[in-house]
């Protein structure tokens, strides 16, 4: 057990990967007691994202194992200190990405924890008391009720659990570019996976005008008649790209793997921006030319604040949005990975933790 | 003589590179009669940019040869056509980049013609009469008057021409984000040439904190004390590199060569912008990550429109701002490219045209 502090006493089942080989098994940890900024979570789903890919294979050389990835978690709280408010037992919530961050900067006052340089994660980071966070993939919580948000009534808990990531990821730059206040306005949302998939879906919701730019073709007829989409580019196919410059007012690029920006930079109007992401560990390829002719814009964005996570869960909850998924359970962890890895799922895997509440499967 | 449009009747001294050695020697060719939008202009002096060179060179493969460079032209105006206003005989100008726009898009119609998508350059462009435009490498031009600019009286012929290309690029985007009415904000310069220098003096006159960034840690001096930075940063060296983190507001990022944007985007802060004005013929790296963290931005920006360079001359004249100048006579050209291609100058070679009115020299 990695953790030494002397108040986490509580005993947790979860699965990890012990090294770079990424292969997740059943790991019984400690977790700290519930303390009175905290509330105590039972884990019903936790959605897998291609960073717990990424941290599993000790992708970005950073992870420390053993690993419990894990930060699209929804489920009901069973305890709460002497100092939280606006959370009670049985409240349904989610946790996503944000362990920890330092609460006092300009940026955690504004609850725009994600910009605070102290920032730490929900699994893989350093928590206050020194103890590396593990995250959801396992049966209980312990988090600070200052980075738990509310789940509407009306949404169901498996289906909502990326937007703890996946969803306020899109969510945070599109609001913060207005997206949500200019009906009809051009959006292309490169990648249609666990991230893009939910760009469609808020694009939709608001009235926006959406392009779907992907490398499978196959993907046109998904994009279109089941999320929406308006139109669609083949991203390898140079005569629909070209057919489509200047046309895009905004785009959203989720994809993960090294790619050039500059074919999909010549899609955006002059003064587009396009905002990344994704995290793909080589650097991406910025062509000079197709962002000085038109003034373009490739902006980061990632993750979004606590309040504005609670914002995209009303949202969600009034436009009735969750995300596709395939639910699983523990069991099939590793093959989701695998089939993770290449991009074999419409549009996230969310593992029910709780049909595996006493002991845990053997992988 | 490229030019077989029938009015382009008037003989004009110049001096062009014929092939991808970039070697430069007298070209006598032919330009238009002054049109009814048209003025004349007797050519004083020319910036050479370092777009000259890769134009000379034909590194971006787009080179019409013969090519006449030069587009940092100041001179005097000989001979106005009918419909000309605001111009007459005698008045100290400008021409920079521009040599026609569409006249009719959104962005012609509010003065943003380096946003106009059939912009055309003042050399190696296409003239709306199908010619191929020949640049300030040259005794005459004849310019349509809608991309002239008046020069302010108490500014020296010379020093002004560098501003009609590395001045507006880099006033430009400074002035769109709002940076001269910011005083105490922190600029970041990268690479202290013919555009960094005179960011450099902008950045002064408008009250701002000015940090250079360069690779030649003998820049120092002559920023700090020639120049007036506040402080400088020597882009090879890690440890002066972090101790800039997230320090700057804002960076103009000048350097024409292929380089990792990474640790420059470290220096910005949270939701900092850097704006490319350099123009590397092979794409830059970007790494997601300085990206993603910080939510930082990296837009690209190109000259400015005509009513704007004119802005600039005026501020220019009310502040004293000119450009470092080295004035050559039209027989040093070749040297004095193969001394840019060296970063050998400080801070842009300035051809005295007039120097050689009447016989071309040898080169």
């Amino acid at each position: 057990m990695a953790q030494t502090t002397p108040n986490h006493t509580q005993t947790v089942v979860g699965w990890a990967a012990h090294d770079s080989s990424g292969k997740i098994s059943p790991f019984i940890f400690k977790r700290r007691e519930n303390g009175e900024n905290d509330v105590t979570i039972k884990i019903l789903y936790c959605g897998m994202c291609h960073t717990d890919l990424h941290y599993a294979r000790n992708d970005w050389g950073i992870t420390m194992f053993p690993v419990v990835p894990g930060h699209e978690i929804t489920g009901v709280i069973t305890k709460v200190g002497g100092k939280v408010k606006g959370f009670k037992v049985g409240d349904r919530v989610g946790v996503g990405c944000i362990g920890a961050s330092c609460l006092d900067c300009e940026f955690c006052r504004d609850s725009q924890e994600n910009c605070c340089s102290n920032l730490q994660f929900t699994y893989n980071g350093i928590f206050w008391d020194g103890s590396i966070t593990y995250g959801g993939y396992s049966q209980m919580l312990v988090a600070d009720h200052r980075y738990v948000v509310h789940v509407p009534d009306n949404l169901p808990m498996d289906a909502v659990a990326p937007l703890l990531c996946a969803g306020i990821t899109v969510f945070s730059p599109m609001k913060e570019h207005n997206l949500f206040q200019s009906p009809g306005k051009k959006l292309g949302v490169v990648g249609l996976g666990g991230l893009g998939h939910v760009a469609v879906k808020f694009g939709k919701a608001f009235g926006l005008h959406v392009t779907v730019i992907s490398s499978s073709p196959s993907k046109e007829e998904e994009a279109k008649l089941r999320l929406g989409a308006d139109a669609f580019l083949v991203s390898t196919d140079p005569t629909q790209m070209q057919g489509g410059a200047r046309t895009l007012d905004f785009i959203i690029n989720t994809v993960a793997a090294q790619h050039s920006l500059g074919p999909i930079l010549e899609l955006l109007k002059v003064n587009g921006t396009m905002v990344l992401v994704g995290a793909p560990d080589k650097p991406l390829e910025l062509p000079s030319f197709p962002l000085i002719f038109g003034k373009r814009m490739v902006r980061g964005s990632i993750l979004g604040g606590i309040k504005e996570t609670q914002e995209m869960m009303n949202v969600c909850g009034e436009h009735n949005i969750t995300c596709d998924v395939e639910v699983i359970t523990p069991d099939y962890i590793n093959q989701a990975l695998t089939r993770l890895n290449n991009n074999d799922v419409r549009y996230r895997f969310v593992i029910d933790i709780a049909s595996s509440t006493r002991v845990p499967s053997k992988l």
